[in-house]
């Protein structure tokens, strides 16, 4: 790949918080630059957290959740097939955005962690990348990102937890998911 | 501190990508939880990116830069005074949004930098933590945070830098500031 090539792909990973919310918070700046955006969540399915009900109010925004929420404990239950359904069709849906002059900027929510457990193959979406037009954002994030993917993208983050308030005893709430 | 206190103070630290745009990611989903927020950033001076153009379309944010811009290089330099001024100043409007009721997410931009450079010290602001009010969300970034801020934190993510697109001479461009 071109590195002098203006597109930019980002890729936030680790076992930290803050891979989804940098992408959020990279959204909030490419619509304060105007750009039309398309987000695509792999593997979650809630879609009452905080980021989407804000997002939504955006008609530059398209958002969609192509998950069933966590995995089977067993990956190799039965179950995980209709996992592997849903994630295709995240993948079909993120291969279009990548394609299309619609959108400036795609965002590809927990896509690494979709990779990681193998639930479709990367070699399309490495191939979608090669031809991105330029001035596309593209942003990855999940953990245990793929090397290919690593290779690929401009710039990678990795989120390293130090501390984590869950380990302190104090639960989820309101304005601070995930 | 109380660990079973339900206030939430999060840090992102680290010299990689994603730690402001994590915080602003936050600021997101409070908004879209009905949140209504307070943005200090000290050391910034550029009004003009994605964020701020985005985050200022909504009254329920009060937005603020306290900063001059780059440090000089020499640090010693009389111009220095100046860049502390403007940071105490800042210093003086984030425990003012900590005490405040009429905030109920605080994010303090840039603040671990700003006491790296020591710009001003630290013991106001850790005082003004140890009496924040149960549900107030509080987010630091920048880079060095010091030890105590770590301590005082539930949440400490450090984004640690892997691949960068500089390193690769492409410049920054609308869209991915910093």
């Amino acid at each position: 790949m071109d590195t002098m090539k203006p597109s930019r792909i980002l890729l936030f990973t680790g076992n930290g918080k803050g891979k989804s919310t940098a992408a959020f918070g990279m959204l909030a700046r490419a619509l304060g630059h105007g750009m039309r955006a398309r987000v695509i969540q792999f593997v979650k399915s809630d879609s009452s957290v905080g980021e989407q009900k804000f997002f939504s109010r955006f008609q530059e925004v398209e958002w969609q959740q192509f998950g069933l929420g966590f995995l089977p404990r067993d990956r190799e239950s039965p179950e995980m097939e209709s996992h592997r359904r849903a994630a295709r069709e995240g993948l079909d849906a993120a291969l279009a955005a990548l394609a299309s002059p619609e959108y400036d900027f795609v965002l590809l929510d927990e896509v690494c962690y979709a990779l990681g457990e193998q639930l479709f193959d990367i070699e399309p979406l490495l191939d979608a990348l090669r031809s991105v037009r330029e001035g596309k954002i593209v942003v990855f994030t999940g953990r245990n990102a793929p090397a290919s993917l690593v290779a690929a993208a401009d710039t990678v983050t990795e989120m390293k937890l130090l501390k984590h308030a869950f380990e302190q005893g104090i639960a989820a709430s309101a304005g601070v998911e995930n």
